[in-house]
């Protein structure tokens, strides 16, 4: 098997392109993605794309396609992959693999998601087909409701209390207003988040990731030939992926997410790595309590103290290990698709040393954590210097 | 990289199950491959689905984890990949990289389509998406519209005549009048095609591949222990997939589907094979021009003579190379993301020598054409007995 290194990395500014059609955005991202890795069109032996559900929310489906068509890049194939809002990770995945097999050489990986076209109401409904669609979203449940249930549960068998949950949220900003792509580059304060609206008891709109429109992009060499391309490529030590029950009902646990754990294991096992070794990571915010959970399910905290080490400060800048450079999904956007795949973009920058004002020093190794729905799918990468 | 086979083969009765929703259909798919394998859930490594799309026909995204639940192959990562009507193809070709890296040993492929839950028009608006939503469908443009253009072109330019579409249908119709698995299980003579109601001018309601539920499945594993689970694997020879504009009105040419061949002559160059030593295919005939052209542009015969040919029954047993054994489309039915995988289990039974009342005589090599939309996704897989 071929190792595989990331050569080039782009994204849009995440936020509501108002301007700007879903073809645009994941056209941007994917130029600014080969002009990184110094590469023209004519170089590249196939693409992925990330996209959780153009179909419903623009009405195109066979967006791989579309991307080759818009780049201009045909008769490249690029094809699409969905795992809902973990379809960003699932496509840098497929990649590998396409690398890693030696079937192709240089693979463009993109994340892409148009969300602001439609009321909150319907993007709602289309993001509950993330869940179990006949058992929770046709009986009402939505997905700020599910992660809610996670919270409480939490807060009941660990005493995690809503000034932790709201200090993932605080911090989260706090990065993001370094991060020239984030959505929200202004810091809160725990007075805004616990007096923010509520949403789904004990999760307010500031516990909340916002609805958002983006798109990011990675080019991807076998290692042997990755530094003919980029002065800094990152290699990619694992790939690892694991599904639980679609429904949240039929989990044995509420408190975490067992595929997480299941995933970020097997990584550390194929790496000999372990939570200690990570200096940085991103993990999946879409609600507060998800990156309470997360830091746990990783290992970086011990399960019930995730939310106290959070409140502590142990996940900024001088902290333990810092969550979430980027402003995580809370202040950087969650353009679904697009999520996995600019955690990839954030972790080689802050390896390669570009992360500017929210640069961790010293950084070894990183970590990107990406769930699909309540937890059906889980999906870990670890990334270092080559 | 390590060659792939396959060993083990089921589907669904392709129709309309309205007894069925989609979870039972590629559970039945799936169990029915895993059983043709002799293996039990907990020898899965990894899963694909090709499904186009299940969000909104159903409401469900998220398809990959769906299936490892239903199935009770949790933990086992199980990922969608989507193409409109070339999914399962892609799913195929995914599962190939993820054996031939080494990354995944035994990996389950399926293909389903749950689409008689709406109306007509509904399916049509939904399958619209795997053409240029913003030039095509938003137009006006139905896929039996693009079909009848590329039909058109092709009777001006070579002579193709509608009684020579027409017998691309009647072919398929005897050859599906043996497969207990496709949805029209009788013959059809050529005046019922000539004579059934206009859809898209020159193309009648005969011309056209019908709305079906199903699933199909395969299950895959490297050459060198293929087996010790199967008394006759067969060897995946080539994967190669090749795109082209989404929007037909880009194209140089409406008479054939460039892809295909760009896709079909790498998988020859790579092979050393051509058209002369196939003597079994299925090809994506979505509409009757879609045949004639297919056999065109896989070499089978020159361009402009494939309507003549099939005309002279050289594509059906006894003839040149024997086209859509299944049925096809048209008569096996179109399940859209089943339909690619569906193609492969069909080429697996005739390799066997297991295609019972329509086994081809004497198959050494086969081959799968899957084409998405218009012609912009194209996948072509070459097979032989191991």
């Amino acid at each position: 098997m071929r190792q595989v290194a990331i050569i080039g990395v782009g994204m849009t500014r995440f936020g509501e392109h108002w301007d700007k059609g879903f073809r645009d955005l994941v056209t941007e991202a994917g130029l600014n993605a080969l002009k990184d890795a110094g590469l023209s069109g004519n170089e590249i032996s196939a693409g992925y794309v990330g996209t959780m559900a153009p179909g419903s929310l623009i009405g195109q489906e066979h967006a791989g396609a579309l991307i080759a068509d818009y780049m201009g890049l045909n008769p490249v194939p690029i094809t699409r992959v969905e795992g809902a809002c973990a379809s960003g990770a699932l496509a840098l995945r497929q990649g590998i693999m396409a690398v890693a097999s030696g079937i192709h050489d240089i693979v463009v990986i993109g994340g892409v998601e148009k969300m602001n076209d439609l009321g909150t109401a319907a993007v709602s409904r289309i993001l509950g087909g993330a869940g179990d669609q006949e058992w929770e979203l046709f009986l009402g449940a939505t997905f700020p409701g599910l992660y809610a249930l996670m919270a409480k549960r939490h807060m009941h068998e660990y005493g995690t209390t809503e000034e932790m949950l709201a200090s993932a949220a605080v911090k989260n900003h706090k990065h993001g207003a370094k991060n020239p792509y984030a959505q929200f580059q202004k810091e809160i304060t725990m007075e805004t988040v616990l007096n923010s609206k509520m949403v789904a008891d004990p999760l307010k709109m500031f516990d909340c990731s916002p609805i958002t429109d983006g798109a990011a992009a990675l080019v991807l060499a076998p290692v042997e030939t990755a530094e003919s391309y980029s002065k800094k490529p990152i290699e990619l030590l694992a790939t690892d992926q694991a599904t639980d029950t679609l429904a949240l009902h039929d989990r044995s646990s509420l408190t975490g997410i067992k595929a997480a754990e299941i995933a970020s294991k097997a990584a550390y096992k194929k790496t000999g790595l372990g939570p200690k070794d990570i200096q940085v990571a991103e993990v999946h915010d879409c609600f507060t309590i998800a990156e309470i959970m997360a830091i746990e399910d990783l290992g970086f905290f011990k399960k019930g103290e995730g939310g106290k080490a959070t409140l502590e400060g142990r996940t900024t800048f001088g902290g333990d290990v810092v969550i979430n450079t980027s402003g995580g999904l809370k202040a950087a956007g969650h353009p679904v698709g697009a999520t996995g795949v600019k955690q990839a973009v954030e972790i080689t920058w802050q390896l390669r040393g570009e992360a500017e004002g929210r640069q961790v020093k010293d950084v070894e190794v990183g970590l990107t954590h990406n769930v699909g729905g309540s937890g059906a799918t889980a999906v870990v990468h670890l990334y270092r210097r080559l």
